[in-house]
């Protein structure tokens, strides 16, 4: 109906490219308002899998890694491995401008120095494209290890959020401390201390409400309140968030995205506050 | 029931007046959101046909031109023509206390200085009024000419604000460009390029949902967004909007007002960056 | 099932304890919202009867009284009087941590130099304890004496605080003026004068939309507008406030807490702008 669509028929048959296309934009926007607080610009890693994206936040204190799979997209196309680099404050812009109901198809052609976001509105009456242009990021691959974690705690996710945001108020860490029987969060300042204690759920109706505890050894660890509230923007992504911990290493705090993949942030505890 | 009536009623056979009365304030409500931003003050000029306005907004860009038809009101008097120049900042704020089912009335004695919002509650159990001291402004009549224009959009009012509010953040500028096939929004910045399309409704369902385009000729031409925005006010008034544009001469962006009349904007094209 | 109830059994037969529970924290939230723009610290004091609260606020021009009796509590002990001096921000913070619907418990020791609020969502499998230092304030107990007031008037607690709000945008006074017909509240300004009149509801059909009036001479008073909309941050208590007055004695405004007490809030008239 509109002209770009003959351009990208063209376009098919003589250049490599890469095209990724949601049916729903809002899984997008909710990823960008996952990461965009706590990273300014970032590489999408796009090959036949689907899309990586590995950072440290801006203040290289946290780290986050997002995994969307190529099968959970309604059309994905990558000719040839494509590193886009992205102004994340841009990108999550040109997202806003995005209806939720709204087809989203991303697109870069090969050595391209721009990517593409064409919105579609389920009528198709409405198609807008958006042309950014692309930034020359360091290749950093992380190489996170696979780690056993002595505690995994699964619970709402909307509870997690409420949990960091009630007790920021109170100091600038909060001790998570996981037993067999629940996990305790805890937050102290001058004139108050604040305890919230969680059980596992005895019985579970409704899978997205449970608070569940794997344990092997409890764990007892101090964390930087701002950080886990960056975490926390990723809440409307999935009804659970997973919490992984063992003594000295880095929190993982899982958010798995339905149907395509998942954003993890990792966070390291503070060492001179531990109290386990 | 209270004494203002008394007063009224001695008032009808003694003095020239005028009296305007709406059922509910809601549209007079809207109507001040519409202007209030582009304007400090204005005459709002009274005769037996309704109310004109006709402004300059503050810095001399565009033009605003508003009409309540005697009709459209509840109840219309107007003795002799009278020019009422309103403080429009303390106007909304009088308006903004009636009740959105409230009953208004506004009135005003010849040669009075002052003129008085009068809010009743749909059960007459609260009775409001507000007397405001009017101004002494300069009449200026603008005598916009009736035009013909190369084409007219008519399309959602939602839809219109959506799209200048997204495209401001792009860029100062939007380029609206009328074909026969549809209507294409288009701004651009350092980073980003933004292009939104819309194509004429096949078939109409929803005449408030409806684009229609009806074109002699193609026109392109580029607009300040930051005016477009503040058009977008009267949003609320109306679910259409109509665009209307030639080479060369102001854009006209009308809301109709159900039952009562309209209001209309009037914005110049940037010249320097014109590019039909 | 966690381990504070067992250190909580323990306390019962070997220390003077003071214990009030409330199976909704939502009274207990609305509450401080009400006094803490106020007060930024208040003692309650607490025995057999229940909990009081009186104080100057913060600049000593009005004066608050909480009255929360015992009988309102779902649990209530007092093993001996006891006068708990809160930070009422901090305690505000801690009380914006409880969810609508938990349970909340306060509770002291006698002789202790902390509070504890424990909140515990409806199923038991959250259960969260804040610790909060007290105050040591000086007692000021200010012995209001009981008035008869010329004339009482119950209304709509939500229509008193619109009209606070609406005619504290056109002066810093308010007049509030009683006949046997209704109530008028006024202010003016510089450009703009504004007058609400209530008249007495004619037949109740709905108890809490009445304005009742209760007359044995008219009065007119001044009151300051910005003490009047701190009151009115009690609206969410009660769907009704109440208004007393006399000619010079302080006017009273009270919101009746169902089934628990009440809040007053005592104002002193403007003496220079009287114009009864």
């Amino acid at each position: 109906m509109l002209m770009a669509l003959f351009s990208l028929f063209i376009f098919h048959y003589t250049i490599k490219m890469f095209e990724a296309r949601l049916l729903r934009s809002s899984i997008l926007k909710k990823v960008l308002e996952a990461i965009k607080d706590l990273l300014t610009q970032a590489t999408f890693d796009c090959d036949d899998n689907g899309i990586q994206l590995q950072a440290m936040d801006n203040s290289h204190v946290s780290l986050v890694s997002l995994t969307l799979r190529a099968d959970g997209f309604d059309k994905y196309r990558c000719d040839r491995n494509i590193s886009l680099g992205m102004n994340l404050s841009s990108m999550s812009k040109i997202l806003k401008c995005a209806g939720d109901k709204d087809t989203v198809t991303m697109k870069a052609q090969d050595n391209a120095d721009t990517v593409t976001f064409v919105f579609e509105s389920p009528n198709q009456e409405k198609v807008s494209d958006y042309e950014m242009k692309l930034m020359n990021l360091d290749l950093e691959h992380l190489g996170i290890p696979e780690t056993e974690y002595s505690c995994t705690i699964r619970m709402p996710s909307a509870e997690f959020a409420r949990i960091c945001r009630d007790l920021s108020q109170f100091g600038e860490s909060m001790v998570i401390s996981c037993t067999k029987e629940g996990v305790k969060f805890s937050a102290s300042g001058d004139i108050s201390t604040a305890n919230i204690a969680l059980a596992q759920t005895a019985s579970i109706d409704k899978e997205e409400e449970a608070v569940v505890i794997e344990m092997d050894e409890p764990v007892t660890l101090t964390f930087a309140c701002q950080y886990l509230n960056y975490f926390t923007k990723a809440t409307s992504l999935s009804n659970q968030v997973q919490l992984s911990m063992s003594a000295d290493v880095p929190l993982v705090v899982e958010y798995r995205i339905p149907d395509i993949g998942h954003i993890r942030y990792y966070l390291a505890p503070k060492i001179e506050e531990e109290d386990s």
